[in-house]
């Protein structure tokens, strides 16, 4: 909406505008300018502040992926997502050998000068947290920064907040639902150079961010367990289809060494009224000129069933700055939905 | 030497001529009429047979490596060996859930219609061992087949003299010594279709078993576990360098498939005297013509550090099968000694 109408002001003018265009029944209202202070007044009580996309302590990483999150609240040491990090996730349920090579894992790969990144979960994620806490450790939650999920990482939760960072695509005092999970899980590989898989279920959230992580393009690796413990099904299974194997820190670490190395690149900072809106692509004249014919030719190609965005863009013979726009339209206009790793399929009305 | 000198009568009396040819300062002596007579007596006592290369029960797999062995002592049901086999190996020092995986993964190979061969070991091997015993277990062992080794495995060696077999390459009787290990792994690699390796620390005996199969063509896969136990060090690190990762009999069976569907071809039964000559390639005029030459050829090349024949055949340009008579020769002459993997290097005299 930024490359499209100009500035933030006039692209929160535009949604109403925008909503009615698409027969939307229910009415789409921007955040009003009280709302939003009142937010930051209370992320100001709370300790947190917001990064932009663009901005940047935005991670670089993520600020690459499909569907970054424009808005990241922040709990903590916010200076940790300027560094590069390592995803280490897992099972809940996880075994005592498990934990500890978890936490031991997270140490290891502090040491190695990594930030290590997970969700806050009980098991594998408490135990790489609490090895990395020393070293830089970012939980990235499914709610709210503000709110402890679940009840027995409270501890962790206060130490995170005060030595590592909390890390929430939703505002704060949202309390995280089922649906919040895939979500979440996308910003933890998205914000990491590699993914570590320790212990994981078949069909298990682990497995999700594994599968992310390989759509963005991250390294996946996976730890070794007996055929005979069901936790390590799904970490064997991902080994089987080429994660890389596991035993140490250093086998991340020398896998990812070339990524590690790359310093990262310094960008501008931007004001918060246009986040570096000049590195977008821009449309042309001429992609504006195809945009009422643009939604046919989208709705018409799509259904129930969720379709690649890049899918769309051949067969509908745009450019995919052209397709952005008007799949944002969309959206706005309550007619498109999107499912994490760029998929679209029509909105049920 | 059949091929060279057209029958086992007429290379028995070579064999004294070629070794003062080289200058050798022991003796070497073939077995006489009556020691052979004494051996055949003793084996029929024992229960046991011996089969020969070349003769129908010699497992087509094993006759087709660069240094299968010329005689097989056989206790026990001789025609398993004709069925198509897999071998489990894996640390003596195995832990329970080793042992387990390990006696269901032999059970469950054997359902799928494949005879399992080990080393009669302690740990994954005697585990191996048990779980195949109903539908067919092969023990290759080190010593001659009548010594029992490791004591503790007595009861299992007599179930496998009843309902499996016992194979050994050494003769009866003869005590097993480190030395013999490595060449009988080279056996249990060479009859299998695949070797599976279950818990291995690193720097062990299954991980030559292993790296065998693999010179010898054979698939080789791993079953994973955790890197907390040095026990699944080895076999970790067989995964991590391309070996079949291996959860259940499921992923055996389906990997060798097409190998175990292809019906084994008849083979002509052949007498003792002249096990298939007819099948080996012969050498012409000209190579026998090259052989005095020759020897100066290969004995220029090799040192002390082993060197494999194929380097050795490019290196003289000679064709293999005169390669092989003229380092026939020079072993019986005591001038160049053999590695396992087809590795010659110059005998120490």
């Amino acid at each position: 909406m930024l490359r499209r109408f100009g500035s933030a002001r006039a692209s929160l003018e535009m949604v109403p505008q925008l909503a009615r265009r698409g027969e939307r029944s229910k009415t789409v209202t921007a955040v009003t300018r009280s709302e939003a202070e009142a937010e930051l007044t209370a992320l100001h009580r709370a300790g947190a502040r917001m990064i932009f996309w663009g901005e940047p302590l935005y991670p670089g990483a993520l600020a690459a992926i499909d569907d970054a999150p424009t808005i990241l609240t922040v709990l903590g040491r916010a200076e940790l997502l300027e560094r590069p990090m390592v995803a280490v996730v897992g099972a809940r349920n996880a075994s005592a050998n498990g934990r500890r090579f978890s936490r031991d894992l997270a140490a290891s790969l502090g040491r190695g000068g990594v930030v290590v990144v997970s969700g806050l979960a009980r098991g594998i994620d408490a135990a790489a947290h609490l090895g990395a806490l020393e070293t830089g450790s970012v939980a990235v939650v499914a709610g709210g920064v503000d709110v402890v999920y679940p009840a027995e990482n409270r501890g962790l939760h206060e130490a995170l907040a005060r030595d590592g960072a909390i890390v929430a695509e939703l505002p704060l005092g949202t309390e995280p639902q089922a649906r919040h999970f895939p979500r979440r899980n996308r910003i933890i590989s998205g914000m990491a150079l590699g993914v570590v898989v320790v212990e994981a279920a078949a069909r298990s959230g682990s497995l999700i961010t594994a599968r992310l992580a390989l759509e963005q393009g991250r390294d996946v690796f996976a730890v070794p367990g007996s055929p005979l413990d069901p936790r390590c099904r799904g970490s064997n299974d991902l080994l089987r289809h080429g994660a890389t194997l596991t035993e140490s820190g250093e086998d991340v670490l020398s896998q990812l060494g070339p990524l590690l190395e790359r310093t990262p690149q310094p960008r501008p900072a931007q004001s918060v009224e246009t986040p570096n809106v000049q590195s977008w692509p821009r449309l042309d004249a001429s992609d504006l000129a195809k945009d009422d014919s643009g939604f046919e030719l989208i709705l018409e190609r799509l259904g129930p069933a969720p379709v690649a965005v890049d899918e769309l863009v051949r067969q509908c013979h745009l450019s995919a700055a052209a397709m952005a726009t008007l799949l944002l339209e969309l959206e706005l206009a309550g007619r498109v939905e999107r499912h994490p790793g760029n998929l679209i399929y029509c909105a049920s009305t």
